[in-house]
């Protein structure tokens, strides 16, 4: 993800669901273009850290309410590219994707003939209210899409395992940046 | 070609003619930055796999297509990058270009003053359906041109062996990419 | 930084504070993607090589500037991107960054709430008036600020040390690449 | 320069001035992000080769111009990038460049405020008469800039030795891009 970009500085982060109430997540502070083991901790559901004294990434929580809201869940990315960055910072509270082969990448869509609303919610640095915003657009509808935009910061992906995540993150980032162009011409 | 950005997901598919009736193409849901011989099987040229225990992709048609019709073909490529998706999507049935020194990639034209007519089919997820549109196309006066574009989707280039199609991937992807930064100045 | 396109032909020069009165910076004339020790030498805070025998690079000056004013900075990175090269071109004085998440990579700027008002100077070959502008400008109030813009030319961004000094850098081409995507549309 | 995008297909070439008359020029047909010593092939400065059972590049004739012309160039380089293409395919018989950094890469240009002058001439495929209009635009007055654009096809830039002319492209490719950029905005 670093190589092309959707890592810049110490943006960006990552986690995997290792049991019931139990996941890995990444780290505050550390570059993830540069990850190793030291850079992952272990964190509940609600984002306490098993070993006390390691602080997790202020954004352990939009993890965490990923796991706790979706029980199929295994892994979630937050990434942080230009073309989400640019068009979340334009956007009302949604994106719509429609008539790209790549919506097959995402669940109950079996033709690109389906069309999908991502959600875009504000940023905010109080994790817990944007955590609230992001649950209240989910009972309102959205919990189909597994994942969201945050206004000028980046989106999260989830799946049901780290290649599912990644899969869906790369089909999201290309339809994205094929918006981006478009919106050009 | 995932350096480039030309296989997101699980976009994107390869094929070469083994021998007459022998194609060995790439096998479903694979990531095509990750190939081993195990994402790769072998159909007939229409598109029966010999080991009947594994499924070919959903696109093995259209690579049978193109063999069916191009005694000549033996490789094919499908890729699907972001100035084939964004032109597709805005195009009519073609795409034309001229005046390309790359042109000469293609056959028939030994000079960058000719133009090519590089035909654009709508997607449908029914294959077979999609692959008789492509053969109307090719009876209608498409056939001098080896590639297609369908659109939202990607491209489908073919030579007389891997090289040749990837040269003229490459050619193509550089016009498309051209094509794409001129229509926004 | 050469990968990323930011360090084109001998552009782009690096230096780091080895102790009081005592920089590393990189030597004229060398390309930046292919960095070796000999491409290095050490100079007082004025620019004055140890070893008299060695020429230090034009922008040399610049650096020492930034160390003379910033007891705290231990490295300093100059890039070129293009982003930085097309945005400084049409800027007037300063470029105001709003709204990203990636400010809070910034001293003194714990939330995306914040807006900073990047330098942007005019280009000068005579390197010790370009550096008496900048004290002008860090005087007149934008000394917070640890980076600024040379129109057409390129970006200085420093920190404690090397890894901060970067994530800076990469914080700020990250911004105005989204700023240059933003203003196409 | 393959990594770069700089050199599509077969498209690009190099060569290198050995000596008083011989020159080593890429021959025709081999992609040049994967060059090995069969690769090249000598000639004289007429274009004619040692090993006359070698066929040249057609575009040797245009390398062979430079070292005819110009007594000290020792390397020449013809890439061909997105931004080179573009731009000249909608160009004039010349692109101005004024007011970049980079400008110093070119001799005698110490300044920034320096302005360039790059002819472009119309692609042909008789490329002795390509060479003889390259010619007449060097007597007219742009024999001071060590290169040149071909419309639709590419550049060529040449230097005292290879590294010269690298740095060269290097700072043209990085120009031209930055002008195709603030021609979108």
């Amino acid at each position: 993800m670093d190589a092309r970009g959707w890592v810049p500085a110490t943006a960006g982060n990552f986690s995997v669901r290792l049991g019931p109430g139990r996941v890995a997540v990444t780290r505050s502070g550390f570059h993830k273009g540069m990850l190793t083991p030291a850079a992952l901790m272990v964190v509940d559901e609600q984002g306490r850290p098993e070993d006390a004294s390691l602080r997790p990434s202020a954004e352990t929580g939009l993890h965490c309410g990923i796991y706790r809201r979706y029980p199929e869940a295994g892994a979630a990315l937050h990434g942080h590219s230009i073309p989400v960055t640019v068009l979340s910072r334009r956007a009302g509270d949604a994106i719509t994707l429609s008539g790209y082969e790549l919506l097959k990448a995402f669940p109950g869509l079996a033709t690109h003939e389906a069309s999908i609303s991502l959600p875009v919610v504000d940023n905010d640095q109080d994790i817990a209210r944007l955590q609230a915003v992001v649950e209240a657009r989910w009972d309102a509808g959205a919990a189909k899409i597994p994942g969201y935009l945050i206004r000028g910061h980046g989106v999260y992906v989830w799946g049901r395992d780290m290649p599912e995540a990644l899969l869906r993150l790369e089909a999201l980032e290309f339809m994205l940046a094929c918006e981006l162009e478009a919106r050009k011409l």
